[in-house]
């Protein structure tokens, strides 16, 4: 099969490697229909050194269940699946509190001999504690929302969810990449009146409004944190989704005293400023890596209905021959988030 | 009157200070029946600098209101009061949400011309919105524990609603000082099944054991969190009533993934270990300096009731002539926590 292998920064190709086969009895195999290039799939294009052996990429996509272990009970050939960022088994304790993330069984797509998600196929493996069935067809004008919640829509549904969002909340979302847009999505569906929007991409910030955001602040800083005050007088709950030191700055002094903030941005610092004067003022930092296996029911029927359409960060598409297209163009920033279609 | 002031590290008197009287309209002066020595109390007996003009101490006790300003509705000479450890107006938006440390009219007694605790008379601001007025007689056994109210079981209170302890938990409370203390009686009163305390005085934990603590673990660091470990398999919730450093890597060490840590003892450092790691691992921090005044009335009924009694950590008592006495001993570690009977 083809599929994308990083060897290096800024060096994606696109090779022949072996076709996925079932491994283990819980393994699925999964012909992808819709991949996507995620935010930190640019972290390594952006720093890994040189190597002779690629990683295989991508970790959020979509497609036809092929093949399944002996094992596997819940999936067949021919079902339309999407699978969370990450495998787990949906089985331990872990899983069973709703924290897939931390899954006993946990792995990542590109690594221990996985195949990532940007290529023609895929095994899965826990598939039955994976992937999730979608009914719809193949064909379907939804795919490219329900592909979103194999990582930003849950991502930012993670960030609200954790945040504690509520009717009428007002709500800051730091950051205007696909995940911060998609945290505007879920701020939105649980009851935010007013989301201010942190972000100075004209076109990103435009789409966060068309999502839902109330406000938009393009300026960074001091100036940026005195005009959300000015909008607001300060937030209850504010979602960080850059995970720079500033993108927090400015969190912490958005929040009101006794405010939540939720990391969905990979902090970049191992310290952060939660010192004498955040405790006196009771902020709680909350959020991280989302447990996206836990969400994506519980967001499918606002998708399936069109309620939620986060499949329109997606801004444009690339042949999975043109994977490395669709890095440049994101991390020159002139795409939002790439969709593949193998 | 006389009344305690601190002149610098080690340095405290017993004086004569004027008698408080009537400045605002919503003053009252209150008579002080029973104040304590606070944990906080003895940063300044270790390090303030020595100055001409003392300080007036102590922010906890009990009294009966002397004489009332003109525009104090809910309170008449002779009633028996407590205080939290800060003033509020119990009317602005922070109070109304109950965070009535971060009050809009917040004020700490022994700052800005107001008296402090450890004296023979208070006069206190806002008293309608800062007294919480006591059923019982000015001899009750009872006034130990009442004046707990004022600080410590209300902090520890903070930390296990703030961590959101419930029925079934296991719980960490590292600290073995009045607050860890009665975080421990916090904790099992909103139902935590298991409570590991942390600490390795002797006395201190065997009252940690009968306040509700079913294991004590004496050992620090490393060997301490292997215990902790081995004891429970990590908690989902840890409360932090020491502030340093080697608290808090026992509280991110003890914690599941998901688990949540609430800290109550102020920070000694700006920066905490809250990297890539902990949001791998969706850590929340929370916690923060109590809004006593919130939580009186509703651990009143317990403490009248005698199903909580927070007064057992005042294990020794002094006339307000022998307050410098108090100091010494706390800071020595040979009292837990000093009454003071003016």
């Amino acid at each position: 099969m083809r599929a994308a292998v990083m060897y290096g920064a800024g060096d994606v190709r696109v090779e022949d490697r072996p076709d996925p086969k079932i491994v283990q009895p819980t393994d699925a195999v999964v012909r992808t229909l819709a991949a996507c290039v995620c935010g930190s799939d640019l972290w390594p294009y952006r720093s890994m050194p040189a190597a002779d052996t690629g990683r295989p990429m991508g970790h959020e996509f979509l497609g036809v269940v092929e093949e399944t272990g002996g094992e596997v009970q819940g999936l067949k050939p021919g079902d339309l699946v999407v699978t969370p960022f990450t495998y787990s088994d949906n089985t331990c304790d872990y899983c069973a509190k709703g924290l897939h993330i931390s899954c006993r069984n946990f792995g990542r797509y590109g690594f221990d001999g996985v195949d990532g998600g940007q290529g023609e196929a895929v095994r899965v493996p826990y598939a039955d504690g994976t992937l999730v069935k979608l009914p719809v067809a193949a064909d379907s004008p939804l795919l490219s929302s329900l592909l979103a919640l194999s990582d930003v829509m849950t991502t930012g549904h993670h960030g609200a969810a954790t945040a504690g969002v509520g009717r009428g909340d007002t709500v800051l979302v730091v950051g205007d990449g696909a995940v911060g847009l998609c945290a505007v999505i879920a701020a939105k569906r649980l009851g935010a009146e007013r989301i201010v929007l942190a972000g100075r991409h004209e076109a990103r910030t435009g789409l966060g409004r068309e999502f839902g955001a109330t406000d938009v602040v393009a300026e960074r800083g001091a100036e940026g944190l005195a005009r959300i005050r000015e909008l607001t007088g300060g937030v209850g709950k504010a979602i960080e989704a850059v995970g720079t030191r500033q993108a927090l700055d400015t969190a912490l002094g958005a929040v009101l005293d006794g405010g939540t903030i939720s990391r969905l941005g990979v902090p970049q610092a191992d310290q952060v400023p939660m010192g004498p004067a955040e405790f006196m003022r009771n902020i709680t930092l909350t959020g991280g890596a989302s447990p996206a296996r836990a969400y994506i029911e519980q967001l499918l029927p606002d998708v399936l209905d069109g309620t939620i359409t986060p499949g329109r960060v997606f801004d444009q598409e690339f042949t999975l021959d043109r994977t490395p297209d669709a890095y440049r163009a994101m991390a020159d920033r002139q795409v939002l988030k790439a969709l593949i279609r193998p």
